[in-house]
């Protein structure tokens, strides 16, 4: 086989077999086939597109890049969740304790964040001493005592991932829907899990900026796992304003503590029950999706999903009494304020120009390379909706670098828009897919 | 300017600036852009296709990569013909000469042929002793003294065309209008001609296989040709068929020193007078069509131009005696005949297998590091249109290495089509494009 033949048949709109797939997604991983081959034939996918056959194909291949975790081992129905990623968007932190608590298996394995989207294990290393690095057999173990493990990817996880990744992140092939699908799918049947709630973001501060984008992606990543043999559904939310109050690594820690003692912001407890109650479902946890919800808020009422949370924590080597002194989570003292211009409704406050405001102020990363600084970050003080008085604070920044500052508060500013009418209210869940 | 930034605005359908095209191609050829992402964007170009003025811009970028020459202390017009490849296509080693005898410099720089389609160079490289590889100073010498010059593109010339071609070839993205169009008119214009006549093939034997495709690469061509300041036409002519009934290299060179001596197959000659009576008009060399071609024949007729290429032969080290001895040529003494295996009419002689059988031989090459045998080859002993009796030789070829020789007959075979009324006659030059 020819790498470029298989290129100009997909630059034809052809489908290609299983066989070219693997040829080369196993080329690439192995480099075989060169990297000038690989980005030819993403962008003619891009242009193309992949049949659903194609894309199982694409994500089979790349879960057989690496391995595909047996945790049969583990009793119970293991249950994952993955998000495609907003601003403020940290129910990982919530829901994987609360769903162990109900008795499902929660073996979770994060990415960080890039872009002006958090990503999971930064949150996580807010917290002293957490180790998102563990080997699979220390993720067992925990995940084994404690009912729920939150790791990033072990390098024996879809590999082939990794650099095809890599490579579309440099040469304009991102922006894929069978690419995107095969890459979060890959990812998540290796792990060994049984189902998964998807959580797909649509609005501003999401990747797929329109429902009819994210619906799509939604069925392409349903039909995958459903077809791997993972019981997969999703859910499409809204992501126009960031998800809570909270936009900062060690900021989203607290709020998520907040939730798992049975406060937090409505939205984000909202949108941690819904997703809970499916990971319950789908792990036989319930009976119907009313019990479903009765044993999530119950595991919150009684603390239990709080104690597997500072389990979880204790067991991965963080320091469990942040979650009674949240003054041992590192903090910045320099805060600023961005108020109010006017009178009237905050008729929007755009996810994706705080989530680019809190990357400049050092919460996020540009570049995979890039370190983050876990302390600093933007609070909301009104969300959409809310009726605001003129010189009344909408956002606090807390900052560590005054450089910086500058920069910030131009973009968070941008994001606020205060209108004379209340804005018409927008639903959280926007539809699912199952 | 980041390139991945280029490569999403092409991905998009956008159309390219000058700027963006420029840093690529620079980048391309400097090696500050990675191959990964050039093959990304050519293969965006190739789907998403380029206005007018992008192939211009490109093509500009490719010749500023290297030197155009200046050629103006050669007095007169200076007038190439390029085709863009067929089979038995051997025009340019009789045109030059005549063209030259009528009173036009010609700076020719040709390349070397490539899968089924023969090329200039490996011809002329037949005659023993013959050197295609001037430097600038030589060509400018030679053409000084004869009147014609026929050489290889040297490294000066467009390196970035040697460049991106490379890429080009092994990602699937050869076949793309205006990326075709800037790699040829960029090494014309940098030749430092004044003036171009495009022989562009369509049909079986040639890159573009049918008559709207050659019309929008020689519509592309000429436009490009035009606007860089060189006076371009085109002719679209037939490539179903070998051109002649010479296929491999010694072979040809005898057949166009037959044209010359006044001799050679019709269809040869019809296309050389065509061609050469173009480039007399825009070399300002006759005064209209008919006073063209009577010049044409008549610098065959006097001798004239079998002179000129006797000239060129010898001042370019070639031997020169083989214009009156061919048996200085190199040939082989193994021929194998193919016959027709029922009576009728030779309905089809395709061009492509043709081609084939001959690289089979060794005349051609399939990879450009290919050595090719300039004795091998193939004689046609009919033409479509003839009449031809069972067991009648229609084609023989001249072979070397006996282990070849069944696939070369099994590929020529299958180039024979036999039927029972005469095919329609088809025209050599099918349109033109000015």
């Amino acid at each position: 086989m020819r790498a470029v033949d298989v290129i100009v048949k997909k630059r034809g709109g052809g489908a290609l077999t299983r066989d070219e797939i693997a040829f080369f997604v196993e080329g690439a991983t192995a480099g075989t086939v060169p990297d000038y081959q690989t980005s030819a034939l993403l962008m003619a996918v891009l242009l193309r597109g992949m049949t659903p056959e194609e894309t199982a194909a694409l994500t089979d291949a790349m879960v057989r890049s690496g391995v595909r975790l047996d945790l049969s081992d583990v009793p119970g129905v293991k249950v994952d969740k993955h998000s495609t990623g907003g601003v403020g968007d940290k129910t990982s932190l919530v829901l994987a304790p609360v769903a162990a608590a109900c008795g499902v298996p929660v073996p979770m394995m994060s990415g960080r964040g890039l872009g002006h989207t958090g990503g999971t294990l930064d949150k996580l290393e807010a917290i002293p001493g957490f180790r998102v690095n563990l080997s699979l057999d220390e993720m067992r173990r925990v995940l084994a005592t404690v009912g729920c493990v939150m790791i990033g990817q072990t390098k024996e996880i879809a590999p082939a991932d990794k650099r095809l990744y890599a490579l579309r992140d440099v040469t304009g092939t991102v922006e894929s829907i069978p690419l995107i699908s095969a890459s979060i799918m890959s990812k998540k049947i290796a792990e060994g899990i049984n189902a998964l709630v998807l959580d797909v973001k649509t609005g501003s501060g999401a990747f797929m900026k329109t429902e009819a984008d994210s619906r799509r992606l939604a069925e392409s990543l349903v039909a995958i796992g459903n077809a791997s043999g993972v019981r997969t559904e999703a859910v499409i939310t809204a992501m126009d304003t960031p998800l809570g109050l909270a936009v900062g690594n060690a900021l989203e820690v607290v709020e998520c503590i907040d939730v798992l003692k049975g406060g937090g912001p409505a939205d984000l407890v909202e949108l941690c029950v819904e997703l809970t109650a499916r990971m319950l479902l789908l792990g036989r946890a319930a009976s119907d999706r009313a019990d479903a919800e009765r044993r999530v808020r119950e595991a919150i009422r009684s603390g239990a999903a709080l104690a597997k949370f500072r389990q979880m924590v204790e067991v991965q080597g963080g320091d469990p009494t942040v979650v009674d002194d949240y003054g041992r989570l590192p903090a910045v003292r320099d805060r600023h304020p961005i108020a109010a211009d006017r009178g009237g409704y905050l008729a929007r406050l755009d996810a994706e120009l705080v989530g680019r405001a809190s990357v400049v102020l050092g919460a996020g990363r540009d570049k995979v390379e890039d370190a983050v600084d876990p302390a600093v970050g933007i609070l909301l003080q009104a969300k959409p909706g809310d009726r605001v008085r003129a010189g009344q604070p909408i956002l606090e920044l807390h900052y560590r670098d005054r450089s910086r500052l500058e920069s910030a508060v131009a973009l968070a500013s941008r994001a606020i828009t205060i209108g004379d009418a209340p804005p018409a209210r927008q639903p959280l869940v926007v539809g699912e897919v199952r």
